[in-house]
């Protein structure tokens, strides 16, 4: 058996062994000379599953499609310079999605930085603005002529203190409150020397995982306000599958006061929500939103994608707004009154037995306008012709069950929110920041670690965006990417004030003539291009019964056609 | 002839006014909707030129190159969210190698950060540890109802004044100063609505351009070190062609007791100044290490490549150090005396003049060693076979004259510091953070600003790195790119402790089978493909007769032995 080998720096065996001490098992490794002690620390342990990537920018979205299904932090390493800039998009979007990443960025030690030397930037700190914590640590204390020296042994003991510490607090960070941490490692050289046994052995300082529970108090106070409430809405937005216990959910749905208004990407089935808020709100008239306007609303989950709900709830707003989240409450519809620092699960168990029925037709009537709304909805799909609606409801409807469905940004999300999906998929969207700029990386990211069979549905420039996603060694056999190409930015040409003019297609919609062919040939996905409805049908049943190598269809919808079917669809 | 419109927003017809006002006349957009203001009064001034780049990062090194040879700042713009982000490379790059960039980055108003909105961060002061200035701009005053309210209107006068004064403050920091500014600009809805006339004439603030003479004490001073001093040594770093007199080089190179250092990057040529730095100093005795030690360093231009030079310098520090630059001095050698504020030109006539040529077998020593070395290296070049090396010296013989050749980092700039380049070549290299991450971007960039032949010479992950830099309508069609495609990171087998180990060749190395052909493909570049000398050769004349296409030239290496090959040359 071959021997394992520890980098020869205190420093480096010290990250190494707390990240096994608090159950990081994933490193996102990009290719570099600094980050050496950690890349031989980190491949050399026989525990840690070590993936090469070296676009820094598709690297850091890979961790976070990895961080996102395993909801343990995923460490990110790389070498000093600009490299770490490229991790700043995922970082933003693991800040806003609450997911752990622990970015481990070699450094040069201080006193080398802003002197002229190469791949020297000033890095302390550098994500300052959409970070839990910076650790910036000291570099080793090199003295190898005078080791007996006690002064110099001294400050090694204190520097290794301050270290230790520091790791700590930022892992523990990244595990507790769910987000990415930054920590600065200055090495000194030699990088490259190993050794057999490691010299320290770093102290642990365990996580904390607080327990809270509602205040008696509070809690009357809230009981007596939901229990009056005639209109009751929920609104559950981006949330993991499994997370909410069936149990509460049913309970809500029993209850006629309560309206429960599900996104895409809450993951939360039942036949009595609204699983297409946008199907629901869209031309009402003043009376009906009126009708509409809940005395309390209770959110969980992360962001939600439709505007129309926020613009509702900002014009039509509740009396209570309520936030139950472990971590932070938006007031996005400027009137919270309460946010509940709980898991969803725990406040549920506390609070709905509690409660007491009300009579109410909040729910009925709602449902009854939604059922008409869904046979509106299915007459319209019926004769529309071919273009980017029809095409989600024929790609929705095809696609196996069981699958994990990655959505892209922006029209895609978009487009989802309008149908009924298959209760068995899994959806996820990057909605912390809602970019273009990582859904590639992160679907393959998250299909490893999930090890569920993954499709990523997305349009035209968000994937040229991130095609170097498709650098990477790792991309399940099963893996299948759907691409909608309209030739362009196809969500411009639904905004208002858009003309047909060259500085519109070239400035806005940015029109392209590009296909992914090419890059199916690069990177040995096999290739599929449909151009009309029958020939999406034919290609969704053989690509996913081929399962030996990964597959993209392409589907080419007419650019200048999409926009009116989907502005009539609301009409 | 079609009528000119303006954006109806007062920010953004304050901000394209200033822009033209100092001089700033290309304009680099990225899609998106928050910035439409901005895209509309740009792109509808028929003085600006417009450039869509869909990758923001991308966009930003494509800007960083025009920036590069017009020598006066780029705009860029993006709409809110990770966008901007995506920028952050460049910006380090800009940062350090003194390139004017101006970020415009559109964002939403500020009661409407982190309430829950997409495509919304913290993008106030984000660039902060990299950046000259930042303007955090307010958003208009609405007030359509109210607009005879007299409380609105005063405030409404003053966010315009403080816009105004942000935006002319950053601005001329970036002319000024030569570096990247960050102007956040918030916009309500709605955004698309335009203007026949503008409804605002900003105040242009004008640019400082500051007068700096050397005062006669420390003339005097210097002029006594430098006269007495019998080893006088001049450094040249990065430095754009034609920006020192040739005067001065001669007046520089005719002292016997100066030797002048020049790197790939100066784009400054003599014949008695050590071109090679590396060929001339690797392997010095200790005692041949002290008869190169100068009295005085005197260093002009930006970042020196050469690590041998640093390290010579640091362990044989000069008695002074003077750097001549009008912005900034890094203590490179930890040596640093005087610097001296000034451009080169302005220093070198209110000094040299008075400067007494000193009797000394400084210069002529070391130039003859320097002959040596250059006949050495030709014996051995003459007889290694195919390999990085060998394929270097070829294309440098090879790239008919007055081309700009654009280098990516960091084996291809490093291989090209150890040949006398034809002095015809205009050399350029992102020194400043020395990435991998935008050279194709960038020279795309410098081609079409400078009008300029340019070849791009890249290793082969810097080019798969930044393939998105290809998805641009702007390339020149006498564009050149060669790629030496090693399989990987090359530079990583000359680092001492590698090992051939499948970590080694993973996780430094990062080994891969990728091939150009198919971005040739994708972007409409003609392919060539050698694997031999005689093949490269006979490519390179094929493909500079072909300037109807841009075209890729990719020679293929021996990985395994481009090492060892170099590591001799050493030796």
């Amino acid at each position: 058996m071959k021997t394992r080998l520890y980098s020869k720096i205190p420093l480096a065996q010290t990250i190494v062994t707390l990240c096994e001490a608090k159950g990081i098992h994933h490193i996102v490794i990009s290719p570099g000379s600094r980050n050496a002690p950690l890349t031989i620390g980190f491949s050399e342990h026989p525990g840690m599953h070590c993936y090469s990537i070296v676009d820094e920018r598709c690297a850091a979205f890979f961790a976070l499609g990895i961080a996102q299904q395993i909801k343990k932090p995923v460490a990110l390493v790389c070498t000093s310079g600009s490299a770490l800039l490229n991790y700043y998009p995922a970082i933003s979007e693991a800040f806003y999605s609450d997911i752990p990443l622990v970015v481990l960025s070699a450094d040069r030690p201080i006193e080398r930085i802003d002197i002229g030397d190469g791949q020297t930037i000033r890095q302390k700190n550098v994500f300052e603005n959409h970070i839990l914590y910076s650790a910036n640590l000291y570099s080793e204390v090199v003295a190898e002529t005078k080791i007996e020296d006690d002064k110099v042994r001294q400050k090694q003991r204190e520097a290794q203190k301050h270290n230790e510490r520091e790791i700590n607090l930022a892992l523990n960070k990244s595990i507790e409150q769910k987000g990415p941490v930054h920590i600065n490692v200055p090495f000194y050289e030699p990088l490259y020397d190993k050794l057999e046994n490691p010299t320290i052995v770093p102290k642990n300082i365990p996580v904390e995982y607080p327990i809270h529970h509602i205040s008696d108090g509070l809690q009357a106070e809230m009981l007596s306000v939901w229990n009056l409430a005639k209109r009751k809405m929920v609104l559950i937005g981006v949330n993991s599958p499994g997370i909410i216990d069936q149990k509460w959910i049913r309970h809500l749905a029993d209850d006629p006061s309560v309206l429960v208004l599900t996104e895409t990407t809450s993951n939360i089935h039942h036949a009595s929500h609204i699983n297409c808020i946008d199907q629901l709100i869209t031309s009402l008239t003043d009376d009906e939103f009126k009708a509409l306007q809940p005395d309390v609303l209770l959110t969980i989950g992360g962001m939600v994608v439709s505007k129309r709900i926020k613009a509702f709830l900002r014009n039509y707003q509740p009396q209570s707004h309520w936030h139950i989240d472990e971590k932070k409450a938006y007031d996005t519809y400027f009137c919270l009154t309460e946010h509940i620092k709980l898991h969803p699960n725990v406040f549920f168990s506390e609070f709905l037995p509690n409660t007491k029925s009300n009579h109410s037709d909040y729910k009925s009537f709602w449902i009854s306008i939604r059922d008409q709304r869904r046979k509106k909805h299915q007459e319209y799909l019926n004769k529309v012709s071919f273009s980017d609606l029809k095409v989600f409801e024929t790609i929705f409807d095809k696609i196996p069950g069981g699958q994990m469905i990655q959505l892209s940004n922006s029209s895609t999300v978009r487009y989802a929110q309008l149908f009924s999906l298959n209760p068995s998929f899994k959806v996820f969207c990057n909605r912390g920041t809602s970019g273009i700029d990582g859904s590639t990386s992160t679907a393959i990211g998250a299909a490893i670690a999930s090890k569920t069979p993954t499709t990523l549905i997305t349009g035209d420039l968000s994937f040229f965006y991130d095609s170097n996603g498709l650098w990477n060694e790792y991309i399940p056999s099963n893996f299948k990417i759907i691409i909608i190409n309209n030739n362009g930015g196809g969500i411009f040409r639904i905004l208002p004030g858009k003309e047909e003019s060259s500085n519109f297609s070239t400035f806005f919609e940015t029109t392209h003539d590009l296909s992914a062919i090419h890059l199916c040939e690069m990177f040995g996905f096999e290739y599929h291009a449909a151009h009309s409805l029958e020939e999406v049908v034919q290609h969704i049943q053989v690509m996913y019964q081929n399962n030996n190598l990964p597959q993209l269809l392409e589907i080419f919808t007419p650019r200048k056609e999409n926009d009116s079917t989907l502005i009539d669809y609301f009409k």
